[in-house]
C-alpha cells in the first residue's frame, strides 16, 4: 500500500468513524467530518504538535473546531490519536445522555477539546483569543516555553457570521501569524449551495483584513500539506481554501445540502462503503490504519520532553510563575494589597463613578497579578479599563497587558473565551452595559464553558443620561441574570467595587459581569470591615434598631436613594432597613438561614433598581413594590431622568406610605 | 458669492448648528456633524428626493444615518430644510428630556428621522433591508410608484462591528444597487486613530462583497456630487469612502478624538467660528444660507405632484392595495380565513410540532396577505417558514417573497427592521431560539422603534434534544420576555400557534418572538372557540369543577405535561386546573380582575415550562413549585432530556404531593 494510500484510508476511518455514530445515534452532521477527513488527517499527522497522554502541556498546538457541528471528526481524531479518555464505546455513545460525545463539541467533557463550538463563528473568535494568548505568553517567557500555532477549520457558515469579520480583522490587524484557518470550502449550506445567499469573495476579503490566503483541493493531502507549511512560515495569518465535497464517498448525497445534517441512512452508507472500499464493520477500524494513527499521536508528542528539559531549566521563580499562571491559581499577594486597599477606601471614602472605582481596584490588582490582559471595544477612556501602569499591546509588541479591541463586542468577547481557554492570562474588557447585547452569543459560551471572563460594562441604567434609551440598558441585568452560571455584579460604591471585582478574579468556574456607573456615587460603605460582604451576595447594609416596618432592597446606583428614603421614613417614625443586593447569584448560594435573615418579615419590602423588575420577586415578593423601569429610557440630564421614571427617595417614601395605610386599614 | 462659497457656508450651518447646540446641552458629538457637513450638504441639495411638507410621501428616498452619534447632524438637516416639526427650540434643546433631539435620532421622535440608530452597524443593516423593501414593492407595483434611493452615512465603527459584513454580504448578494454608502472616513475612532484597532483594505473589503466603490475627498463637494452620480448609475451597491476630517473646522481639536464625544468648549468654539469666517451668533443662520437651504427642501420635493398622478392613474385596486400596504394595515380576507382555518383544526386535530404549525398557519396567512415576506437565517426547512406559494428572492429577481438570509442572524434582523421602516412590507424570519443572542441588537431596536417584526424562533428547548447545550436555550425566553414592548409567544398547538400569529400581524407597534417546538405536541384545543383566547396572554385551559388544589401554569411544550400531571393528579383526588401561559406581556395588558381569576387561589401554584424558573414567580409566586430548567441543558435524545432534568408528570405530581402534606401537617 502506497503512503498517499494509507493517508487515505486513515482518513476514511474519520469517515466512517462519524458516518456510523451518526447512523447509530440517528442524528448528526456527517457531512463535514467526511468532506473534511483529509484536511484533519494531515494536520494532525504531519503538523499537530501535541501529546494524547498528557492533554494539558501548555505548549500544545490548540486545535479548533469553529463547525462545531463536524463533533464526530473530533472525537474520531481523539479516539484515533489515542486520546484514553474517547474510547470506542464513547463513539458509539455518540449524542446520548451523559456522553463525552455530546452534539456539537463540549469542552471539559473530554480532553482534546480545547473550546466549546456549535453557535457558528465563535471558534474562530476563540482561536484569535488563543492566538493572542500565545503571542503574550511567548514574548513573556520566551519562545523556547510558548511557542505553539492555533488551527482552526471553519465552514461556509462561520465565515458569513459577523462574528468571523471581527475575527478576522483582529487577526489580520495584530498579525496572528501563528493562526491558520482551514476553511472547508464545500460550498453547501443547510438552505442549498452557498450561492443562493452569499456571493462572497472569501480570499480577497481575508487579504483586505491584511491576511495571507491560499486555496488548495481539499481531498489532496500533499497539497494541504504544502499549504501549511507555507503558511507556518507566513509573518500574517493565513486563511487555507480547502475546496472539499461535503459528505465526501458518499455515492448520492455527497456534493447535497442532503448529507450536513442527517445520516446517511442504511442504504447510502453501505453505498459509501463501496465507494470508498471500507469493508470493516461499524466501530471496527483496520488494524495497521489504527497503528498508523496510533503513531501519529506519539509522533505528535515527541517535543514535549526537549520542551520539559526547557522549562525546568529556567530560573526557579519564573517556572512557578509560568505554572502557576497555566493552572490558574492567583498569586499570595492579591488579598494583601486588597485588604490594605479596603482599609485605605474606609480611612478616606471617596465619592466616584464605579466605573472609576473599578479603575482604581485595577490599579491595585494590576499590580498584584502580572496575568490580568485589559482592553475595551473602543470605549477606554469610558469604561476606565486601562491602568496607567499597563501599556497597550501593538500588533509589533506583546509585551503590553491591555488590547484595544476595537469596535467588536462579539468579537472582543469571543477572543476573551479563547484566552480564558489557552490559560495563563485572565482577560477582562469593556463596553457599554447595554452593548452585552451586541456579544452575548460569547457570553453565554463563557458561562457554559465555566471560563473566568471579565466582562466590564460601565454606564449601566438611564443613569448613564443624555446618549437615550439606545445607549440606556433597562432590560439588560435580567437578562444577563438570565445566563446560568454568569456572575452578575452591580456594586454600590468604592468599597463594593473593590469586593466584586475580588470575587470576579476568584472564580475560577465563572464568568462575570461588572455592572458599573457612568455618575458619582457617595460611599455607602464608610467603615473597614476585613469580610468581603458582596460574597454573600447581599447583605444587610443599614439596619433598624427594632423590628424593621420596611425593607429596602437594591443594587448598584440605587443603594445611595435607599439609604436617602430610610432617612425620609425614619422621620416619619418607619423604621426601614437597607439590604444591599450585589449579585443575585451568590446570594442564592448561601445557606437557607441566611438568605431569611436577609429577606426578613417587614411589613413592606421594596426594591429599587434603575432597571425592569423581573428577577426581583425572589427579594420582594410579589407583592413587594418595585421602583424601577417598565419601559425604556429617554434622553436628558441623569438627574432629570430619575426624577421622570420616578425613581427616588420621594417616591419610595410615598409609596411606602400608602402601602402601610393600606395594610393598616385593612388589619 | 459664488456657488462654491454658499455651498461651503451651508455646511458652516450644519457645524454650527450642532457644535452650539452641543456646547448648550454640554453633552454631545460635535465630530461628525463638523466632519460629514459637505457630505450631508451634497446629498441633500442636489441628491436626495424627499417632501418636507409630506414627510410620509411613500417613494421618498430614505436617508440613514448609522452612525447614529452624529445626531446633530441629523437634526440640522431636518431643521434647515423646513421640516416644520423640526424648530430651532427644538434644536436649541438637544439632549433635554422631552425633547425630539434626543442624543441619538429616535424613530418616531420628529418627521424624517426614519429610523433609531446609535448602537453601530444598524443603521447599514436597516439599509440593506430599506433596499430590499424597495426593489419588492418596484417588482410588484411598478418602477412608476417606486424608485427610490437608500442612502447611508456610516462611521469606522459602524463598519468595525460584524454585523455590517453580513448587511453588505447580503447588498452584495442581492445586487441592491440602489443602496449607497457614504463613509465618513476620518481615520478617528474613540481611543485614536483607526489604526490603533484596524488596519482593514475598507475598499478591498467591499469590493471582495460584490460592491462598488469609490473614494473621495469629503469637503470636496464636487467630487462628493459626482462619485454619488456615478453610484447612482451602478448595477451594484456603492461605497464611497469620503475622507475627512473629524470636527473639521475645530483649530486645535480638528482631526483628534478629543472632539468626536465632547463639546469644543468656548474657546475652541469661538476659534471654529474665527476659522470658518462664521459670525452669527448661536442658532441664528445668515439669511441666504437658510433661504438656501429651504430652496433645497423645496427642490427634493419637485416630483412629488408627478408621482402622486402617477399613483392617481394606477388601477384603483392596485392604487388601495399599495397604500393599504404602506398604511400598515392589514386586509380584510384575513380574519376570515384565520377563522376558517380553526375550525378546520378543530374538527381533525393534529399532532404536529409547533415550527410545523406555524408553518400551516403562515400558508394560511400568506395566501389571505400579500405583504408577508418570509425567511430564514439557513434554517429554512428547520423553522419551516418557507410556504409553498411563496417564492425565493434571487438577485435578479424580486417578485418573490422569501429571503435566504444565509447564516447572518444580526444583519437578518436589522434589514427586517429596516423592512419595517420603509413600510409596505411585514417582515418575518427564523432562526433556532437560541440564536436571538446573535440578533438582540437588532431585537431590542424593533422594541424601542415599534416595528412590526415577526422573529419566528423554533427549536425552544431541549426538546430539540442531541445538538445539546450550545443549540438548546434555557435563559432565552426569560431574557426575551426582558425586553419592553417585545410579545413572547410560546404557543401549545396547533390551534394556539394560529392565534398567536394572528397577534403578531395585528401588533403594529409591536416585535413579536415566536417560541416553537422541534418536537411534536399534541393538541390540547380541540373545540372551536371563536375568540382568540391567547389575546389574554393566559387563559384557564383545563378548570376543576370544584376549587382547585393545585393551579398548573404552563406554556408551548409543557402543556401536554400539565394535562398529564392534571390526570395523574385526579386520579389521587387532588383537584387540578392547566393554565395555558403563551404571553406574559398580553396577560399584564389584562384587567386585575381577569388576572385575579385566572392566577386563582389554588393551595399550590406550579410553574412548568422548560426554561429557567425567571419570571414565573408572577404567577406561582416566589413559594410556588417551578418545573423547568436551572442549568444548561444537554445531548441527548429529548424524552431522555425531560426525564434527566424532571421535566415530567411525575415529577409535578410528587412535588405537589409534597407540598400539600406539609401544608396539611402545618394546618
Amino acid at each position: 500500500m502506497s503512503n498517499t494510500d494509507k493517508q487515505n484510508r486513515m482518513a476514511h476511518a474519520i469517515r466512517f468513524l462519524a458516518a456510523d455514530a451518526i447512523e447509530k445515534a440517528k442524528s448528526g452532521h456527517p457531512g463535514l467530518p467526511m468532506g473534511a477527513a483529509d484536511i484533519a488527517t494531515v494536520l494532525f499527522t504531519k503538523f499537530m504538535k501535541f501529546d494524547p497522554t498528557c492533554p494539558s502541556w501548555a505548549d500544545r498546538d490548540r486545535f479548533v473546531l469553529s463547525a462545531g457541528h463536524g463533533s464526530m471528526l473530533q472525537y474520531a481524531l481523539l479516539h484515533l490519536l489515542g486520546y484514553e479518555d474517547m474510547t470506542i464505546e464513547d463513539i458509539a455513545n455518540f449524542r446520548q445522555v451523559g456522553a463525552k460525545t455530546a452534539g456539537h463539541p463540549e469542552f471539559g467533557h473530554a480532553s482534546g477539546i480545547e473550546t466549546t463550538t456549535g453557535p457558528l463563528g465563535q471558534g474562530i473568535g476563540n482561536a484569535v483569543g488563543m492566538a493572542i494568548a500565545e503571542k503574550l505568553l511567548a514574548t513573556k517567557y520566551g519562545a523556547d516555553i510558548v511557542d505553539h500555532y492555533t488551527y482552526v477549520v471553519a465552514g461556509d457558515g462561520c465565515l458569513m457570521e459577523g462574528i468571523s469579520q471581527e475575527a478576522i480583522t483582529l487577526a489580520g490587524h495584530l498579525k496572528l501569524n501563528k493562526m491558520i484557518v482551514l476553511w472547508d470550502d464545500n460550498n453547501i449550506t443547510i438552505d442549498g449551495t452557498v450561492s443562493v445567499s452569499d456571493s462572497t469573495d472569501q480570499l480577497a476579503r481575508f487579504k483586505a483584513s491584511g491576511w495571507n490566503t491560499d486555496s488548495v483541493n481539499g481531498h489532496d493531502q500533499e497539497a494541504i500539506a504544502a499549504a501549511i507549511e507555507a503558511a507556518q512560515k507566513s509573518d500574517k495569518p493565513t486563511l487555507i481554501a480547502c475546496k472539499t465535497t461535503i459528505g465526501f464517498g458518499a455515492p448520492n448525497k455527497a456534493g447535497t445540502s442532503g448529507i450536513h445534517g442527517a445520516p446517511l441512512g442504511t442504504e447510502e452508507l453501505a453505498g459509501t462503503r463501496k465507494a470508498l472500499g471500507w469493508e470493516n464493520e461499524p466501530f471496527d477500524i483496520p488494524a495497521d490504519i489504527r497503528d498508523a494513527w496510533r503513531i501519529a499521536g506519539l509522533n505528535a508528542a515527541h517535543s514535549r520532553k526537549d520542551w520539559q528539559k526547557r522549562l525546568d531549566a529556567l530560573d526557579a521563580e519564573v517556572k512557578a510563575d509560568f505554572e502557576r499562571r497555566m493552572r490558574g491559581d492567583l498569586p499570595s499577594g492579591l488579598d494583601e494589597a486588597l485588604d490594605a486597599y479596603k482599609k485605605e477606601l474606609a480611612a478616606e471614602p471617596k465619592t466616584v463613578a464605579t466605573r472609576k472605582a473599578s479603575e482604581m481596584a485595577l490599579t491595585v490588582i494590576n499590580e498584584a497579578i502580572n496575568e490580568t490582559i485589559g482592553g475595551s471595544a473602543d470605549l477606554t477612556g469610558s469604561n476606565n479599563t486601562k491602568t496607567k501602569d499597563t501599556a497597550p499591546v501593538t500588533p509589533d509588541d506583546f509585551s503590553g497587558r491591555y488590547i484595544n479591541w476595537g469596535i467588536r463586542e462579539h468579537g472582543m468577547a469571543a477572543a476573551m473565551n479563547g484566552m480564558a481557554l489557552h490559560g495563563g492570562v485572565i482577560p477582562y474588557s469593556g463596553t457599554f452595559l447595554v452593548f452585552a447585547d451586541y456579544m452575548r452569543g460569547a457570553m453565554r459560551l463563557s458561562a457554559l464553558m465555566e471560563q473566568r471572563v471579565i466582562y466590564v460594562l460601565t454606564h449601566d441604567s438611564i443613569g448613564l443620561g443624555e446618549d437615550g434609551p439606545t445607549h440606556q440598558p433597562v432590560e439588560t441585568l435580567a437578562s444577563l441574570r438570565a445566563i446560568p452560571n454568569m456572575l452578575v455584579f452591580r456594586p454600590a460604591d468604592v468599597t463594593e467595587t473593590a469586593e466584586c471585582w475580588d470575587l470576579a478574579l476568584k472564580a475560577e468556574k465563572s464568568p462575570s459581569a461588572l455592572s458599573l456607573t457612568r455618575q458619582n456615587l457617595v460611599p455607602v460603605r464608610t467603615e473597614y470591615v476585613s469580610e468581603n460582604l458582596c460574597a454573600r451576595g447581599a447583605y444587610v447594609l443599614s439596619d433598624t434598631d427594632a423590628d424593621a416596618d420596611v425593607s429596602l432592597f437594591a443594587s448598584g446606583s440605587e443603594i445611595e436613594i435607599a439609604m436617602e428614603a430610610q432617612k425620609a421614613l425614619a422621620a416619619k417614625d418607619i423604621k426601614a432597613r437597607v439590604i444591599s443586593v450585589p449579585c443575585f447569584e451568590l446570594f442564592e448560594a448561601q445557606s437557607r438561614e441566611y438568605q431569611k435573615e436577609v429577606l426578613g418579615n417587614a411589613k413592606v419590602n421594596v426594591g429599587i433598581e434603575a432597571a425592569i423588575r423581573m428577577g426581583w420577586d425572589r427579594f420582594i415578593g410579589t407583592d413587594g413594590i418595585f421602583v424601577g423601569m417598565s419601559s425604556f429610557g429617554a434622553s436628558g440630564p441623569y438627574k432629570a431622568l430619575y426624577e421622570k421614571f420616578g425613581i427616588t427617595a420621594d417616591a419610595i417614601v410615598s409609596q411606602v406610605e400608602a402601602e402601610l395605610s393600606q395594610a393598616e386599614a385593612a388589619e
